[in-house]
């Protein structure tokens, strides 16, 4: 059985060990929800501290010009693609990840128009079902059909407009073969639509060379822009100027300020802004995608790697006997960047963690959800997590009926 | 001729005097553009600095439940609703302006779904053109139809679905009898949707009593909600439950943690949320809303009509002579808290006011425009400003070439 000093070696060993430094990370604590809302980044409290004393209170309206408010949706969009494999200019930041799916989805099943099915899986996240639904409503014709992940490729024919799946999945952590889906979906004449949310910040992306056509992904999440940050969203070059986005709010227009009143859409990725964009939020965001400058990707994806396989060796020495279910794929390169385990008391469980301090996250109906951010996570978070656990499961204390109350946001 | 001292009287007896200190305000600058972004209160510092460090950076995912962001877009909607005469479960906080008239005029329209058109005004602001014009081209067989606003009651007829309008008019100020125009889009079947970005927290709104169907508006002008904060949106109560977002994204759901496949929207405001909402605006927000809560609204639309008054007898005085044509309507139950001014040169003219620290905005093509914002300008601001554009007109300094050049933002 491995010790905690063992983990301790790996910690010490570990390329990306200083990043963790430039986050605050509160005392006490072992977090291990960064793939729910990610950890906060040092340099962003003097940083939004900026943005509100000075950029906002001092120079005030002056800010959109002088201090670079008007280009953050572009500029931060362009740190985004290094980490996705897109160039600077087929990515921005805008709304959420929500509206941006809409915004896609709308645009390509209009560029698609002979086609009349959106072809996605049971169980992808829920906004995403909820958002091509909304928008199916919309459109005379459209229905969305939902296959399970092992017949998504026999379910690809001449009727499917869009594909649109969720790169890993929130659940389970399984990842899709982007690169297969995305052909098979263009063999079949159809367009491919990926939401990164639970990738991007974590793991190899590559759009580009998957010949990806459309994608969104999520701000606050691996990528630390903060609760609520705002998302991104991709279209490969060629295509910008074919799509047209369904919101065509001022910011998307060729000239937002010579305020005509016909829309017409600005070149490029820049037609899919819509409404004035969440400074606040925007530049948060912008801070936490800084911190990827100085990192090496394949650092951060061998770490995501080695932690799974301490969390996951682990649980089985310590945990082994008591009915947890590892529900993510076990090879690195058919998941993300979280590990998942089902247990039918799997609320309880994690509300025990959480007073012990263990923060990780339970998802409907019996998952247990724990994130490992390499920035951040430690192998000793790993060890001490999975022992506390184990305390937790030997002594059967989550029985304790205060355990059982629901809150909120699970 | 007035003088500074009568200025300086006016403010000695203003009852909102003491509501000045509770903003930042740059020394030296006489900021006028409070209807494009409002200014810092200072109270938002200390809450910002507590929601980045301690909700974020200590708190983390807790704070969802335990810092009651979950709960954010209905408690500052109950706020917002006391000052535009609404119900607090009328009104919720999220997203953009642009996005919020998406997925009322889409939803009004099906609702109206016998009926073809959207009347408008042209010279409407821009993004609720963009945005008509958006949703009418999704739905079979509508149009954006638009009328001078003099015309606007006769265009109201059996194929009018919505009448969206303006409540006051971005540029020339002038605002529209929402008593009367809801009474007569009422009378002819008609939904009527008021945008209220140009008169929340500045003149006195009643959609109760005018019995208004749906509105959106404005975070960051007259309620200082800091840059890019969320809009608010208002469906009076009893249509809540007849209308549907086409926008359906998580956060609208009725059990948004329970993680079903199908899409359910929650019962009354709520269903009209979409994405994760972006708390550091949302908070940035609420503080500027808590200001309106010490204040008597009466006050606040007495002085605008005062500093109005004062700065057009001001111009009048010292600039009569300079082409300054006011555009604005004088009646003060007819126009909103701006001052506006057609010129020629508007363009040149307003940078070299901004040269001189008194900060007002341009819109094409040849507009100044002056924000009156009660809580924080002066009479003696009022005077000052004046008096140096009397200075500028004098001079013709505003022909010098580095005044002509444009900005990306105006």
């Amino acid at each position: 059985m491995s010790s905690l000093d063992d983990a301790r070696a790996l910690d010490a060993a570990d390329p990306l060990a200083g990043m963790r430094e430039r986050f605050l990370l509160p005392e006490g604590i072992i977090y291990l929800d960064g793939n729910s809302l990610g950890a906060l980044p040092k340099a962003t409290i003097a940083a939004q501290k900026d943005v509100v004393e000075r950029q906002w209170g001092t120079d005030l309206i002056r800010s959109w010009n002088d201090n670079g408010w008007i280009g953050a949706p572009q500029r931060i969009g362009a740190k985004i693609a290094t980490l996705i494999g897109a160039e600077p200019h087929e990515v921005i930041v805008t709304d959420s990840v929500s509206v941006n799916l809409f915004k896609l989805i709308i645009a390509a099943t209009r560029l698609n128009a002979d086609r009349s099915q959106i072809l996605t899986e049971p169980g992808n996240f829920p906004t995403d079902l909820y958002t091509a639904d909304g928008a199916a409503g919309l459109l005379a014709n459209h229905i969305v059909h939902t296959e399970q992940a092992g017949d998504l490729v026999d379910a690809l024919g001449p009727d499917t407009a869009l594909m649109l799946l969720t790169h890993v999945h929130y659940k389970s952590g399984a990842r899709h073969d982007m690169q297969l889906l995305t052909e098979e979906a263009h063999e079949a004449g159809a367009l491919a639509l990926w939401d990164l949310s639970h990738s991007v910040g974590a793991i190899p992306i590559d759009l580009g060379g998957c010949e990806v056509d459309l994608a969104v992904g999520c701000g606050y999440k691996y990528l630390n822009g903060g609760p609520g940050a705002p998302a991104f969203l991709y279209v490969r070059e060629d295509l910008q100027d074919q799509l047209r986005s369904p919101l065509s709010g001022w910011m998307g227009h060729e000239a937002p300020f010579e305020f005509r009143d016909d829309y017409v859409p600005a070149p490029g990725i820049s037609r899919f802004l819509c409404g004035t964009p969440p400074i606040l939020n925007m530049l948060a965001l912008e801070s936490g995608v800084d911190l990827f400058a100085d990192i090496d990707m394949d650092a951060v994806v061998a770490k995501s790697a080695a932690l799974f396989d301490l969390f996951e060796t682990r649980i089985e020495e310590r945990c082994g006997d008591h009915g947890l279910e590892l529900i993510t794929p076990r090879d690195a390169a058919h998941r993300g960047s979280h590990i998942s385990y089902r247990h039918p008391n799997g609320w309880p469980i994690m509300q025990a963690l959480i007073e012990r301090r263990v923060i990780g996250d339970f998802r409907a109906p019996d998952i247990l959800r724990f994130g490992l951010t390499p920035l951040y996570t430690s192998f000793a978070d790993i060890w001490q997590a999975v022992e506390i656990l184990g305390e937790i499961l030997d002594s059967g204390i989550w029985r304790d009926t205060r355990f059982a109350e629901k809150t909120a946001v699970t």
